[in-house]
């Protein structure tokens, strides 16, 4: 415990994205939350658009749908996210959960080629990616493999960009180069990453991405999720759960289903307004602060907290490469799940995962560095009295 | 013109639901908004309960997972919705879009017994259900008739309750029964049924079903859908999108799928929890007043609407058999969309469908007689000046 507060503290003030912090509802002044990467704070605009939203519906009512454009938000949302992952217009629709958004990108995937049977996911990827490929193998003719590496044995990867147990982050662009080249395709799960890591879908050459909106941007609890389809594909791409949304000239009733342009045929039924309304003012504050100055204050966040760690003899289960790595360090302890709760009732919100990690979200819209100093500071104690 | 004003006014005065209508929120005392069976007015409630759980999010943040029981909130607001349409506790969740839920059912359905391929849906049936159909032909193995009626000939049958043109309204009890007799599973679509007219899916002996929340019950724009499945059947049912929310015990991370007992089986990703907390709150008033209530009031509104219509000499294309009708009434006419836009600059809001029908929705918490009065008096005035 050599590393004084007082460095934390200068960090805190030299921080040009300091002020981002009062964008957002701070419940507790004492409060330190480091689960930014679980749940994201409340952007205190959203309870302003969420009440504005609420008197559109309930002002104008049906006509909502067209006078304040709610039949286009999941593209405009989309356009509005494209930047902070690197995306062009109209290549994102914001829509559904991230389980239903894979689903159908597994299925968008085995399509484009004739052939395709072999779905690769680690055993280690979040559950969700896992499940999915597991319930499309039970649905089509799909056979499972477990190594993501070996992209010559696979059709299709399914891959998170970054770990949500480890934070390690792969290389989208060689990976994406690499797959292509075997004729495999990658569908980047974004959900640890975007908003913290910056992440360049076009330049990498990806195709297809899916990801949450909830965590590190800020979106709100179950928010809506996000497919990426790139532009030069989509006339290629049929996502299987076809709806009026997705439907060319949606309110002529008694066509047969044909496909709009565009992400807008990544849609499936009604859009959530309220859901799409709260996603929107998390992504628009990522968007205006700028994803290159927040990956770059995530990485600072992290050394920080990789450096503190090390000063406390913490058992780091964070790659310490530092471009190689998402927005949140890795601790863990035999006692993971009683330490959460420690820290909890000191006002210090980490998350934990299965079986002994401690996860420490660091934000950059809303984590100060001291936060991260206190934070393993109080672990650190905990650790030595037990 | 020979029927009064008066008359329908005596009708609100001796409404006994008539103090429904405080419930929600009314934005201008001129407007007549008969297109609740598109999107159902504000209630009053649903304003302060999203400030609620918006407080919840930014105060307690993620442990509201737990603290707010939003993870089991498809679950609950399932529970309150059930006596609204005859499910018993524990058969009904609410979770995403009419047209997933319809995609998870279709899959389901032909997943009941060996060797089914064959489904069923009318050319009229509403687009999205005849679209979740096309699109499962396409993923798997499956003929898509025409004819719901011969049973004999379908393995599975998509069927709205009740039409959403004509408010046609269809015998669930005898069309179960006599699918059921022929092996066939009917997947009714409730979206036009449900908060409007009696639906006793236990006592029919219904198997699946699904619906919107967000025309008669009130539930906000795009707001969560709804999937029934009969207890009996839980077992044997498995949704084709497996994701983490429909997992037996979410947070053990590392486990194969295994579908969560119950109506949870039904669940994918994230729930979104803004939408469903809306959905509640409409629910919740239709629960309330009482659906047999409700849906006697909707008769005697579509009842007074037709004997209006035809004492105005206008083209009715709704049913008049006073049991066999939804909440709507369907009107005619070569200019139906020009009449459409000339009766919102009244004020008068209605709702137009391809390619010449008008349909007056009557949502029985918030129309009132006069309402129905007004509407077809201002339609016939304006197609006598043609």
């Amino acid at each position: 415990m050599t590393i004084p507060r007082s460095e934390s503290e200068v960090l805190d003030i030299a921080d040009p994205l300091a002020h981002w912090r009062d964008e957002f509802v701070i419940p507790d002044p004492d409060l330190i939350y480091l689960d930014g990467n679980s749940l994201g704070m409340t952007p205190r605009r959203t309870v302003a658009a969420l009440g504005e939203v609420v008197e559109q519906w309930a002002g104008d009512l049906i006509s909502s749908w067209w006078d304040h454009d709610w039949l286009d938000l999941p593209l405009t949302v989309g356009d509005e996210l494209a930047p902070v992952i690197g995306a062009r217009a109209g290549e994102v629709a914001v829509h559904d959960s991230t389980t239903v958004c894979l689903f159908q990108l597994v299925n968008v995937a085995l399509d484009l080629a004739p052939g395709r049977r072999v779905v690769a996911v680690e055993p280690s990827e979040f559950p969700t990616d896992r499940y999915v490929v597991a319930g499309v193998s039970r649905l089509r003719d799909v056979t499972v493999i477990e190594d993501v590496d070996d992209v010559e044995q696979a059709d299709v990867v399914v891959r998170s960009l970054v770990d949500y147990r480890t934070a390690a982050l792969v290389d989208m662009a060689r990976e994406t180069a690499r797959a292509a080249a075997a004729g495999t395709t990658i569908i980047w799960d974004l959900s640890h990453a975007a908003g913290v890591v910056e992440v360049d879908l076009t330049a990498a050459g990806a195709e297809l991405a899916a990801g949450c909106t909830y965590k590190f941007l800020n979106g709100g609890p179950g928010a809506p999720a996000y497919t990426y389809v790139r532009g030069e594909i989509h006339n290629r791409v049929t996502q299987p759960i076809w709806g009026w949304y997705g439907q060319v000239d949606q309110f002529a009733m008694d066509r047969p289903f044909e496909p709009r342009p565009g992400a807008a045929r990544l849609l499936n039924g009604t859009p959530g307004i309220l859901g799409l309304t709260a996603a929107r003012e998390g992504i628009r504050l990522t968007a205006r602060a700028g994803i290159g100055a927040l990956a770059d204050k995530a990485r600072r966040l992290t050394d920080h907290g990789l450096r503190l760690a090390a000063d406390h003899g913490l058992d780091v289960a964070t790659g310490t490469g530092s471009r190689r790595r998402g927005g949140h360090v890795a601790i863990r302890h035999p006692d993971a799940f009683t330490l959460h709760a420690e820290l909890g009732s000191r006002k210090i919100i980490v998350d934990k995962r299965d079986p002994d990690v401690l996860r420490f979200g660091m934000s950059p819209l809303t984590t100060r560095f001291v936060d991260v100093h206190d934070a393993l500071a109080v672990l650190t104690d905990l650790i030595a009295r037990r």
